[in-house]
Parts: C-alpha cells; sequence; structure tokens
C-alpha cells in the first residue's frame, strides 16, 4: 500500500504576502536523476536578474504537458505541444523577461534555436529539449544573449540547482514558488517536485503560468499525461487573479524513473496515490500563484454547493471570482454579499434566492435569501489573510471549489505601468 | 418622407470627464404629454440629495422595456416584466440608494407599495405605474420615507422636471445624463427624450444601469419594443465597464402619441427613422455611462472587422473590452498591443496571427502581425481621452464594435469602500 508523505514545509522566505501562505524555497529540493540551473543572460537588462533556467533529466524522460487554450499560442507553446507528442524528453530551458509571443516567423526560429542550442552544448538528440518564455509579448527575443548564455547555463547545472531555475522564470512574482513532497510508490520512495511562476494574467484555462514537475517515478508518459491532467484541472485551471490568459501558459511533467519503482499503471493504488500526490503539489503551486497575485493582499476560497449540476456550480463560482467588484470588495474588507448574488445571476445558473445561504469565514451573512444582519460581525471575521466564501444554493448536489485573489491599487499600478 | 434632426447639443456641465464627451442636463429637455420631478426623500441619508423620481404621462403611454438576464432579477424587474405586457402605462417611480434586491419577500412588497403610491396619489388605475431601484443590494428598502416622499413626488410634477429625475436617479455617477432630439415623422414634429444613470456594473446585457425614453410619438407596444430591442443592442449592450451585470438593470420606453403623428408601423419609413432616432439617443447615452465609468480617465472604442463571422468579431471585441490588462494599460498611456493580441486569443475565435493589423488612434502599431516599430508614435496618439482601436483580422467580413473606459486607481478606491 501507498502512502503519502510530505517532505518538508515551505520556509517563509517571501516579501510580499497574501496571507499565510508565502512563497520561496521549500527544503529538500531535490529530486534523483535531475539537474537544474538559473543564470543571467541579459535579458531582463537589470544585472544580475537571473532570466534563464534550465531542468535537465540524466536519461531520456517521460512527458507531459497541458497548455494554454489561446488560439495566439506563442512559438514555444506551439513546438511543445509538438515535442511532446514523441512520448519522452531530456529537459526543458525557460527565459524570463520575452514571451516570444506574436513576433511572426521570428518566433519559431528563436523557439528552435533555443533548444538547439542545449541539445548541442549537452549533447543530446535533436528535439529532445523542450522551451518556455514568458514576459512581454510582441518583442523579438535578444536570441544572441540567451544563446550565449547556454554554456553557462549548462555548466552550473547542479542537483540543488531547482532553486535557481524558479527564480529565474519569475517575472512579477514577488518570491519564488518551491513544493516537494514524497510518497511511497511501487514498492520505493519516489519524489515529485514543483516549480512554477504565475502573478499577472491568471485565469481558469491558464494563464501566464508556467510550472514545472520533476519525479523520479517509473511512468509512462500517456499515464503521466492522464495524471498531469486531473492535477492542473483541480489547481491551476481553478484560480483566478484577473481572468486573462496568455500565449504562452505551460504545464510539464517530466518523469525519469530513477527510483527505480514498479511502472505505474492506470486503474492501480498506485495511480491514485501519485495522482493524489501530483494534485496536491498542483494546488499548493496553484494558491502560491494567487497569493502572489499583482498587489493580492487575501486569498479568497469560493466554495458553491447545492447547484443542480457541477457544471453550474462551477459555472456561478467562476462568475464570483472573476467579478472585479466582489474582489475590489474584499481588498476594502467590505462582506457586501449583494455582490456574490449580483455575480451569481449573471453567470445564468437556475437559482432559488428564498434558499440561498452564504457564509463568509464562518459568519453566516445570508440565510434562505435575507440578510441576517451579522454584517458587523463579518467585517472582523474577513478582515484576514484567507477569506473561505461558502454559497449553498440548497437546491441539489453540485459543487465547485476556486480560488482567487482580491484586487487592488497595487494591481492597477504593476499593470498600467508594466513597460514603461 | 421622414428626416432626423437634433434639437440641441449637450451643455458642458459635468465635473469628471473621460475625455471630450461630458453628461450633463442638455437644454430643451421636455416631451409634450410628460412630467416629471425629482425630491430627496430621504434614502440617500445625505441631507438634500436627491433620490426619488417620477415620470408621468398625461394619458396612456405605449410601453417597452428591456430588462436584465440575471437570474437574481430585484423585485422592481420582476414586477416590469410583468406590467410591461400589457403594452401601457401612466408612469415610472425611481429611487437610487436602495436596489431592493436580495431582500426575500420583502421586495415584492416595496416595490407594490411604491406603485400604489404613486396610483392612489396621482389617481390612475392599479397597476399603471412601474417602478425601477438601484443602489446597494441586499438591504431593505426604508420604505416610509418612500412613502412619505411620494405627495410632495407627485406635487412637483412638471413639464421640465426631467432634469431633477435624472439627477435622482445617480448612485456613484458624477453627471445626469440626458438626451433629446426632434424627427419629422408621419407628418408631424416628434421628439424623443432620454435619461440614463450606469457608473459600475457595466457590461454587455444590461448592467446597474438604468434608462428611460420618452416620445410623443404615436407607436404601438409591440412596434415600440422592436425599436427598443435594435436600439439597445447597439448601445447600452455594447458597452463595457467592468463586465459585472446587475440585478436591477432596467431600460423603458413610453410614448404617448400627443405629437399626434400618424401611427408608425413596421416596415415603414417612418420606423426606420424612429429606430436611427431611437438608436443614436441610445447610443449617446450608453457613451456617457462609459465616460462616467468609476474612474475613468478614457474612452476606448474597439472595431474589430475582417473576422469570419460577425460572432466571432463580438467574441473577440467583447475579450478586448472585458480584458483587466488591457484596460489598465489604456489607464496608463501603454500602447501595449501584446495585451490586445492575448484577448482575442483568449477569447478562442480563429485567428491568423500573420494577417493581424492593429491601429491605435491612427498610429498602425501592428502590420502582418508583426511590430511596426511605431510604439513610440502610439504611445503618444493614445495619451487623449478617446482612444480608438481598430484590429483587423483579415480573414473575412465579420465586424463588430464595442466601447469601454480604462481602469485606475478611482475605480479600486470607490469600489473598496463603496458601503463603508
Amino acid at each position: 500500500m501507498s502512502k503519502l508523505k510530505t517532505a518538508s514545509s515551505p520556509k517563509k522566505s517571501g516579501k510580499r504576502s497574501a496571507g499565510a501562505r508565502v512563497g520561496g524555497i521549500v527544503d529538500g529540493l531535490v529530486v534523483p536523476g535531475f539537474r537544474a540551473s538559473g543564470i543571467s543572460c541579459g535579458i531582463k537588462g537589470k544585472r544580475g536578474a537571473l532570466d534563464l533556467a534550465l531542468i535537465l533529466s540524466d536519461t531520456d524522460a517521460s512527458v507531459a504537458g497541458v497548455f494554454t487554450l489561446s488560439t495566439t499560442k506563442a512559438a514555444p507553446v506551439i513546438l511543445d505541444i509538438k515535442r511532446v507528442r514523441s512520448g519522452t524528453s531530456r529537459g526543458i530551458i525557460v527565459n524570463s523577461g520575452c514571451a516570444n509571443a506574436s513576433v511572426g516567423k521570428l518566433g519559431m526560429k528563436t523557439a528552435l534555436a533555443m533548444t538547439s542550442a542545449v541539445e548541442s552544448e549537452v549533447g543530446v538528440k535533436k528535439g529532445s529539449i523542450l522551451v518556455s518564455s514568458t514576459g512581454v509579448i510582441g518583442v523579438p527575443m535578444p536570441e544572441e544573449k540567451v544563446l550565449k548564455g547556454v554554456p553557462k547555463l549548462v555548466k552550473e547545472l547542479s542537483s540543488d540547482g531547482l532553486a535557481r531555475a524558479a527564480t529565474a522564470i519569475m517575472t512579477t512574482d514577488v518570491w519564488p514558488k518551491t513544493v516537494v513532497k514524497k510518497a511511497r510508490i511501487g514498492g520505493k520512495s519516489i519524489t515529485v517536485a514543483g516549480i512554477a511562476k504565475g502573478a499577472g494574467m491568471i485565469a481558469p484555462n491558464m494563464a501566464t503560468m508556467l510550472g514545472y514537475f520533476l519525479t523520479d517515478a517509473t511512468i509512462g508518459s500517456a499515464v503521466l499525461s492522464s495524471a498531469l491532467k486531473v492535477a492542473v484541472d483541480g489547481s491551476f485551471n481553478s484560480v483566478v487573479v484577473d481572468n486573462d490568459t496568455s500565449t504562452n501558459d505551460t504545464v510539464l511533467a517530466l518523469a525519469n524513473g530513477f527510483s527505480g519503482c514498479k511502472e505505474i499503471k492506470k486503474g492501480t493504488k498506485d495511480f491514485e496515490t501519485f495522482v493524489k500526490l501530483l494534485s496536491a503539489l498542483a494546488l499548493e503551486l496553484a494558491l502560491l500563484i494567487v497569493a502572489d497575485g499583482e498587489g493580492a493582499t487575501r486569498v479568497v476560497e469560493v466554495e458553491l454547493k447545492g447547484a443542480t449540476s457541477k457544471a453550474n456550480a462551477r459555472k456561478a463560482a467562476r462568475s464570483i471570482v472573476e467579478s472585479l467588484l466582489v474582489k475590489t470588495a474584499f481588498f476594502g474588507g467590505d462582506p457586501n454579499w449583494g455582490r456574490i448574488v449580483m455575480a451569481i445571476g449573471k453567470s445564468g445558473i437556475k437559482i432559488n434566492e428564498e434558499k440561498l445561504d452564504i457564509v463568509l469565514n464562518g459568519v453566516c451573512v445570508v440565510k434562505n435569501g435575507i440578510d441576517t444582519g451579522a454584517e458587523k460581525k463579518a467585517s472582523v471575521a474577513i478582515k484576514r489573510p484567507e477569506v473561505k466564501v461558502l454559497i449553498d444554493l440548497n437546491m441539489g448536489r453540485g459543487a465547485a471549489r476556486l480560488w482567487t485573489s482580491d484586487i487592488g491599487y497595487e494591481y492597477i499600478r504593476i499593470n498600467s505601468a508594466y513597460r514603461t
């Protein structure tokens, strides 16, 4: 039998916090058979700012990916989608500071040049390296700087290099986002580590969000892909910062089998354990992304139950976490539940207001559709870094859980002056 | 033959402006056979703040309405939908400061009490008065104050009272929104006047938006309804401030036939002229609402053409005007066209980036999907109160035009502290 085990808890090393959750580098961020590095190659301009990362498996790894649904996908995404189909990969090069998106045919040329440079430098076969880019859209990559950086990037690879890689993929993120857990699967202790970057443009169906999972588990690419899909649906695809979806969003998982565990097959206990492990890590990373939402001061969890279907529950919950009026109310610490009702109504789902209950951080503010007079109490209760909104439509069994951050002045400041 | 004629142009009397357009009270805001009033009955608490309005036709008028699509409609909306079906009405009572929404069964009781009070005081038949409410959701109406105010409200009715009515329906609006035009239809000069309130929660499919059109034209309720639908689709349903949709949105049109013009029938030149007139007035009001968007500093018009269908054009244009990243970029005066591409991609419509052109206030920033290097020029060009974004997908004949405002610090300030 398998059992989940947490390898470590996050060190609180972040500068900005939307509450209890703070990112940073966790202890034990090492996965057998993987090395990583992060360097400054000069894309960001700022002296010494890390902007180029590499993750490398010592042998061919099974690979799975989930990508943005945007119809204006950046070149690296298009290239990765193609390469992931082969089922194996050796590693991933990632740059921050430039999205390599909307630059015409130049985009694919740059993406190929980046992967080729790593393939040559490491001495692995053509097509075995993947690539991600994040940053400003529409600006050509300073390709020379990147290519010049590759030898150093490869030279600095080390088994404890994931911390630097996690830092090098950041854009407006305040702190790096890392997670790691171990579990006993297939007779061995296996490790899964994850790193991610987020901040703005976060919405269901991915966002300016990059996430990478590395594991020494033994698992085929098709099975890994199933597990990743489940994990992403309940995490990265369930968080909203500003409803925008990026051209570059990518989540990749590499599994190199270094643990020597029995191969994880679908429909087994081991698979279940692996999915749980991956899902827990993905949710942890996704919540770090929300907590680091641009200018966020609170993480808001919306649990909506009692809907006539799961789809309706998700529709209404999404309408709430996407509402700018709801998010600004939480920024102001205002238990303005009327805006929550507005957002449910706007979603178009069936609702019987006379059955509606709303609870904010344990304080019931609406019972059977009517104000309970607990506004003052609720106002105190929600002035916390974490707000839990529980909505019961009392109509059926459909339920959904989504997360978002509040939106305040800092979001406007960051995004009205991002480039200028 | 009929001909459109402008009765007057808006007086520039507003305090805040998102550009050339400023609201206020226009000259000649009088429609034969209609009287109106606006008083302070104490809902808003602030001494003397107008919060109760009445519009009354001297005889039964044809009536048509367009209402919020929210599934949590406020009681006044539910009542109006029912009453509008009769085809005739004598007038409308409107309060600001309280939405009379999400208050359980009390909502309908209050809505009925408000209309009954007017019906008794004026001496018109039961069910002939309509009602709208706007303001905070979830708070019961101070019904006594309203009922106590009704005699004064009726007493102050006057043919030039629309200005005060327009002021009494405001919430976070900075200035009243009024329009009036005359046209020769059915052998007579007819007048159409309109008043509206807007500000926050503005999105396609209506918003915390109230709009009332009054005309002395002779027109049946079914024909009036057709005309109103066309006018609303191209105006109130084509503007976005913050994507949120209110529980109370209502547009009503009353036509009392006082002009003595020949009845306007469908399929005639007169009908066409009337639709054009109503549409022009509705668009003028809708743009005043955008210009008065909470904290707005710019009005942004997005014209998207060359899509494979009209539906796709509207989908992509809507994704752009709804994008917080696009709106904050315009607030910052940043011609960050990458965010426009992101928003188009996010909409899910087919796009061939190599054919994409983007023009910002006359400056082409993207040609065939590639940056033209005109960013500095564009940066100067868009630092104006009105920004026109022209996007050509060069794929087909589908086109759409939508309007929005930018979003800045002031929006956050207003909405994080609206109640507290």
